[in-house]
This record gives C-alpha cells, structure tokens and sequence, in this order.
C-alpha cells in the first residue's frame, strides 16, 4: 500500500521544527542517495554529510547543525522542494517516523479470534487479544490485553504472554514459561525447549549411556523485549533462564539454560551463549559471536563479530577475536606458520640472547 | 520405493553414447566404490580414477577420455556386467540421472486444495496449485500455476509464490513478500521476518531503551531459487532484501535486512550475511562464513568455510580466514603467543638493526 | 506445581544410602549455593568442595569421600538439617533425581488422538500413541506403541517414529525417515530436508545455472537419540545420513547430507558438519565448531569450540582452534600483524643465518 502524507501531519505527530513547506507530499522514506522528490530521508551520521548536498528528498531530517545546509541544498541539488525538520536525534526521528509509519500504511486487522484455533477452556485470554488461525493454546495458559498470537504458533501449559505482546507465523512457547508486555516474536522461534544436559554413564556394560538432567526451570523474559526469527531459548536446568527489559534479540541466535541477559542489551543473529553465562546491562554483541559457559561479562561490554568469548570479562569495553581473512594463498601460508607462533618466539629470545 | 529400470530406458530420457548392452537392468545409484551389479555409478572426479577398475557397478557414466577404461573394468573387477554411458560431463548427467530417478520413485500426488487448509477468499490460485493440509494463506495472496505448498505454510498478505514452486512443510513468507517461479523452499524456512534495526534513546531516564526502526521493505527472491531448512531472510528497512535468480542456499542461513545476493550465488549452510551487504553474480560461499554489513563483494568471489569477511572484495578469487586447528596443548601454546605477535614484531625489528 | 516429598522417597525410587532423617521434607532441588533449608543439592565436581561447608541445603548428594563433611556441616553452615546422600555417582544420581523429580511434578497427559489432527488412514499407530492437536501423519507412516507426537508436527509418507519416542510442537519428520526408540525431538527440529546438492552448468548461454542433485536417500536415527531445538538433518544424496544409537545434539546444529554419526557421540549448539563426514563414535564436539565435509574422525575425539576442523582426525585428543580474544585495540595490532607472519618467520630466518 502506498499513500500520500504531508510534512504538517508527521510534524503533528512527532514534534521537530519544520523549515519550509508544510504541504509537502511524502511518498515514501528512503536513504539520502536513493530518495526522490517525494521521499523524506534523515542525516544520522555526519559522515554521509557530502550526500546532503546531493540529495533529490522533498525532506530531510536533521541535527540542528545541519539545518542550514539542509534547507540551502536546493539550490545545489537542483530540487524544487527542499524542506527538513529539525530534531535533536534526527536517528531516532526516524525510527518514530517508521513507527508512524507503518501504523498509517499496514493498519492491524481487527482483533478477532480464528475458529480454527485450538484452545483449552482453562485459558485466560485478557481483552482484545487476537489469536490466528490454527493456534494452538493449552491449559491454565494467560495471555494479556491485546495481545496478538499470530497463525501456527503453540502456547504450552501454563504459559504467560504479557498485554500488548506479538507473536509472529509459528511460533512456539514451551509450558511454563513467561514473555513480558509489549514484545515481539518473529516467526520459528523456540522458547521453552530443553537445555542440554546430561550426566555420563559409560560404566557399565548395560544401559550405558549419557543420562538425562530434566530440565526444571523456566524462561522468564521481561518487558519490550524483541526476539528474531528461529532464534532459541532453552528452559532453565534448576533456575529459570532470563532475558531482562528491553533485551533485543536478532535471528538464529541459541541461548542456552539458565543464561542471565541484563536489561537492553543487544545480540545480532547467529551468536551463540552457553549455558549459566550472565550477561550485563547495555552490551552489544555483534553478529555469530560465541559466548562460552558460566562465565559473567560487565555492564557496557561489546563484542565484535565472529568473536569467541572464553574468559569473563569485568571491564566494559570493545572485545575483538576474529581471524582476518585474505587472499587464500597468503592465508596458507600464514595459517601454516602460526601453528608454529609458539616455537618462533622461543627461536627469537635465543637470538636477543646472543645479541645483548 | 524401489523398483527396476533399464539402460535403454535412462537413454531415452537422458542421452548418451551407451556401450554394452542396453537391456541391463539398474535398480539403484551409487558411488562408484558403494556400487553393486544393479548399480549404476559415474566418475566425474578424476581423482577417483582408480576406483573405476574396481567398481562393482553395472554401468559407469564416464567422459570420453575414460570411456575405454570404463568398458574394459569387466576383466579387472570380475564384474559380469560393465556397461558404461559416455557423456561430455557427468556430474551434469548424474544430476538430471537423480531428478528423473526422483520423478519415476516419488510421484508426486494429484493436487487439491486440502479442506482444512484455511485460505482467505481474496487469494487467487494458480491451476493445478496444490494446498497442503493446515496451510494458512491470508488475503490478496497469489500462488501461480502448479506451485505447491506444504503442510503448515503459512503466507501472509499480498504475498506471491510463483509458478512450479514448492513449498516443504512450514515455510513461512511474511506479508507482501515474493518468490519468483520454479522455486524450492524448504521446512521451517522464514521469509520476511522484521530485520535488527533500532534506534538508541538512552538519554532520558524513562522510556529509555532502543527504539523499534519499523522495517518497510519487503523480500524479493528471483526465479530457480532454493532456500535450506531453517533459513531466515528479514525483510528490507525501507528498500527490499533481494535474491536474484538462480541463487542457491543452504540450510540455517541468515540474510539480513538489504542484502542482495547477485543470480547463480550458492552460500552452503550456516552462513550469516549482515545487513546491507551486496553479494556479486556466480560467487561461491562456504559453511558458517560471516560477512559484516555494508560491504560489496564483487563477482565470482569465493570464500572459505569460517572465514570472516571484514572488507569489501573487489577482484575475483578465493578467500579464507579461519584458525588452523591442533591439538589442544599446542593451541593453548601458539594462541597464548599470538596475543604477542606485535610485540614479537617490534622485537625482531629491534634484532634486524642491531644486525645490519 | 510445586509439591513436598521426603528424602524415604527418593531412597526408595533411587536408592543411595542416607545419612540423617528420612522424613526430611524436600520442595526443590538447587545447586549447593543457591540451596535452601528445603533443597536438596549435590557434590558433583570436587571443584566446588568449598560450598559444601557453606551451603543451606537440608540434604546433599555426595560421594563416599565427602560423606563426613556432608554430615558434619550442619554446625558450621548454621543449618537446622543437614542430611546426606551417599552415592558413588553423585551428578548420575542427580540426574536420575530429576527424571524422577520431573514425572512426579509434570505428569503426562493421558494419551489421546486429538481430532483435530490430520491422519491418512493407512498410516498405523501403536498402542498408547499420543497425537496432539492439529499434527499431519501422511500415508503409510508407523508410530510405535506409546510415542507422543506435539502439537503441529508433520510426519511425511513412510517416516517411521519409534516406541517412545516423544516430539515436541513444530518438529517436521520428512518422508521415509526413520526415528528409534525413546528419542526426544525438540521443536522446530526438520529431519530430512533435501542436502545441498548441485551440479554447475554455466556453459550454456540459456538454462545455465545450477542443476539440481535430487536426493534420493533418508535419515536413520538410532535409539535414545535426543535433538535439540531447530537443529536439522538432511536425507543422503545416494545413501542415509545416519545417526547411532544414545547420540546426543543441541540447538541448531546442521547435519548436512550422508553424515555418519557414531554411537553416543554428544554435539552443543550451533555446531556445523558437512556432507560425507563420518564422526566416531563417543566423541563430544563443543559449541559452534564446524567440520567440512568428506572427512573422518575417530572414535573419542573432542573438539574445542568456535573450532573449524578441516582434516581428518585419526587419533582421539582434544583438538582446538580458536582465536583468542582480547580488547579490540591490541586485536587489531595483533590481527594485522598476523597477515605478515609468514614473512616475519623468513626474516627471522635469515637473522639466524646472520647469527651463526
């Protein structure tokens, strides 16, 4: 779908001060070098600054600093309409204008519960809650105000899914466990699975084998809390596995029993974290980083991508360990060499020897 | 279900110059040293050359160069039956051997619409579509001709499928995503989930936390495409996320928001390509490499398995980065050093001048 | 549900020999420094020796050396109770604790067919099978005596579930795959999608691309196999890709086509293996490791994890081959550096030479 919005109208719903016309038309939000004359883009990061001169937008978001060279651009540009609005964080401007966005553009159906769906009598459905088709609700299961449960997902005994939360396409939440208010679940993901655990019994001759530790816990996620597709959370082993508020979860990451994550932390997709590692407050983890067991990381540590955490880390800071790649004959060559890095520096503290 | 054919019979449908008898019957395909006197097998790899003579296979498909050593393996292998069909590549002909093998073992069933399926009256099928059992297909969806869908799929809105394409049990495709025609998607795949994108507001004390970047685009996917199990592609912030034709992918993948994958790219499983990245045309991409976000691989770019790509790739070749693994103890040993490797530099610059 | 038992009652069920009070009431199990005056914990790892004295447990597990201390702590840890159980095995015991724990505080269902499920008719169900709601069993499937299949699983044509053997929501069984005995399936587990199989065919102007290798073998997963959540294995080319008995996976690990997986081997989360590799038997592979394809490893080998292993492993030991991380400035120094290695190691070389 696609309308037509005036600058008065996103200005009316999210503040900023305008610099030209409020009867522009706005087609569509776009990236500064992809915009046209009825696209509205933003200038987050100043090192795409060259590209304001540059740009075709009716619109432009920008810091304050900006607001000159925003509004002089049409000239340079050679557009016929060159307004912007000016906001003190013109990047989350521009999350919050998404936001209107997609509220004007993909309206919500209203709230209905589908017939096919399967639903225990025992469930507390709060109001306006819609559940799709082919849903699949069990016993003493809650779900909150307004909620909305999308098709295919399966919510097992007892669990709880706060007011306002959604749950995309297939989703599943094991028994027991608990989402907050206001998240979002994408589609294929796992809450409530068993952790992996096991005690050897390779003893006897008979019935010899790895043993199953049932998993006792839970998963208990808070409030705002997002969580990508075919990402997994296992249940706790004893205690319960716990996301605190505002954790943002990307696809295809594995969370293993009993890890602790700290309130608004953030994970890219594919990272992997073992089991009873803790997590602090307001850490990044970049995409398929893997964070070994039982170990405990600070408030504000970031991790880089592909990077394996092997050690707790109690300073906040930027933690890096990735290989650098190559071209791969030079990387033969190195990679063959650094199996023997230990056997070189023996080799050079003999030569310092002979040459002090 | 097995069941037996004749040379002849492969001949006719396949082509090839046939030497021995076209009458032999062939109950089974495997490899050359897998292989008995109902089998038949093929040589594409010359390093598997000296299994030739071997073989217990009734027919060998060979290139020209091996044609003679394929009919004459009677006497050294003591095998009654020592067929052979002789073809420019065959590799090529073992992969069409294996689809009208499949064709012939698994036919597919008649289609039909299965009753259960719950589908929206504004959704226009194709003729000779076929609907799983439990499949959800929400308004304004349009599923061309003889495509096939599932078990469990659900499509959302306004979503199109193209042509001949086939949908394994639970797929996923969001709202207004497509796939283009003769498509394979397999179970448990997700298409047009949200990608990872927020807005950082941590400066007020309440409401603080990130902000959700509606994510406008959709995900559009070319035609001759395939999607492994567990795959995830997001759909595009404000532009679309973009498979070209031909593009082959692996099981687990994650493509993230923006990402556009050059026509015949094949990326093996577990691999993660972070947002924005534009992959080339015909590039080949191993197991569980990463590529982090923003970058631009250019043509027939080949990366190794592991390998994390840090930087966009202008020229042709192959790259790698992956750690060389040993034993324990003599990793703890090279990678304990590597933390010094700089040091060990400025150290050996040290020696060199104090030696010129 | 939370209940009370006595320790009588797990001597009963697991035997051990007590020390204390048999009508010590216990409402949970929790480890020693977490343990309430009514858990019950155990001493497992020597390691944590030192929360013996310390923990409030009313009864620990313990092995015959630390029986005393076990008995004696009561008057240094301040606990009213301080009983113990004196086992050979403690951390078996445990786990043989939560298995009893869990069918006394999650007792199973009764067994039903639910109707909304979707059964072809030929297929044939043991006695006391377990079909949840909305499950589709296709044609010629055989579930035997007792097995539970979850909510919205799929059981493709001719796929064979052992006795037993109990399947999560969501998890997807394709045609012709065979499961044993007393397997757990986690959700979102796809089981037989096609492996990753092409031929190039890029010289031809028209049709060029990538020619499909339809697969045309199956899965064979022994008994007491368990598979973690979202984890995939994929049907064989030719032949089965094939897991023994008591193997143990994780979360989102991908088998990829005719893998061989040796008994009781136990792989974590997020682990990747390429096709043909045939893994040992009683082997353990840590978390996010990756094996390429075409390889093979030997009975009891260990893998470290984030580790690629790319040759063939003949002798057991545990193997690594990660790059150690550290804080992103010296990484980058360090990283940089390494591309020189090889060259490093020349000129250190002819130092040497000079020094002679």
């Amino acid at each position: 779908m696609t309308t037509t919005v005036h600058l008065a109208d996103l200005i009316a719903a999210l503040g900023g001060d305008l610099l030209g016309e409020a009867q522009t038309p706005i087609a569509r939000i776009a990236p500064l070098d992809e915009a046209d004359g009825q696209s509205i883009s933003f200038l987050a990061n100043p090192k795409y600054q060259a590209q304001l001169s540059q740009t075709q937008a009716a619109c432009v978001i920008v810091a304050p600093a900006f607001a000159e060279a925003a509004a002089a651009r049409g000239a340079d540009a050679g557009v016929a309409i060159s307004a912007a609005i000016v906001t003190p964080d013109p990047y989350l401007y521009f999350a919050r204008l998404t936001q209107w966005w997609a509220a004007r553009m993909r309206p919500q159906a209203p709230a209905r519960v589908h017939p096919s769906a399967v639903i225990d009598p025992s469930a507390r459905l709060g109001a306006g809650v819609d559940i799709g088709p082919l849903v699949v609700i069990e016993a003493d299961v809650e779900i909150g105000e307004g909620a909305r449960i999308g098709p295919h997902c399966v919510i097992g005994q007892g669990a709880r899914i706060g007011a306002g939360t959604r749950l995309s396409a297939s989703v599943t939440v094991g028994f027991g466990c608990q989402i907050g208010a206001r998240g979002i679940v994408h589609s294929g993901v796992v809450i409530g699975a068993d952790g992996f655990g096991f005690a050897p019994n390779f003893k006897a001759g008979d019935a010899s084998g790895w043993v199953k530790i049932e998993q006792l816990g839970n998963v208990r996620i808070g409030d705002d809390v997002e969580i990508g597709a075919n990402t997994c959370i296992d249940r706790g082993a004893l205690a319960d596995t716990v996301l605190e508020d505002g954790v943002k979860l990307d696809n295809q990451i594995q969370i293993a029993h009993n890890v602790h994550i700290g309130r608004h932390t953030a994970i890219a997709g594919c990272t992997a974290i073992a089991g009873s590692t803790k997590i602090g407050a307001f850490c990044t983890i970049a995409g398929a980083a893997n964070i070994v067991g039982h170990l405990s990381l600070a408030d504000h540590v970031h991790v880089s991508a592909a990077t394996l955490i092997s050690r707790s880390i109690s300073k906040p800071g930027l933690y890096s360990g990735a290989y650098p790649f190559e071209e791969n004959a030079s990387w033969e060559k190195n990679a063959a060499t650094l199996r023997q890095l230990h056997a070189l520096r023996t080799r050079l503290r003999e030569l310092e020897k002979k040459n002090t």
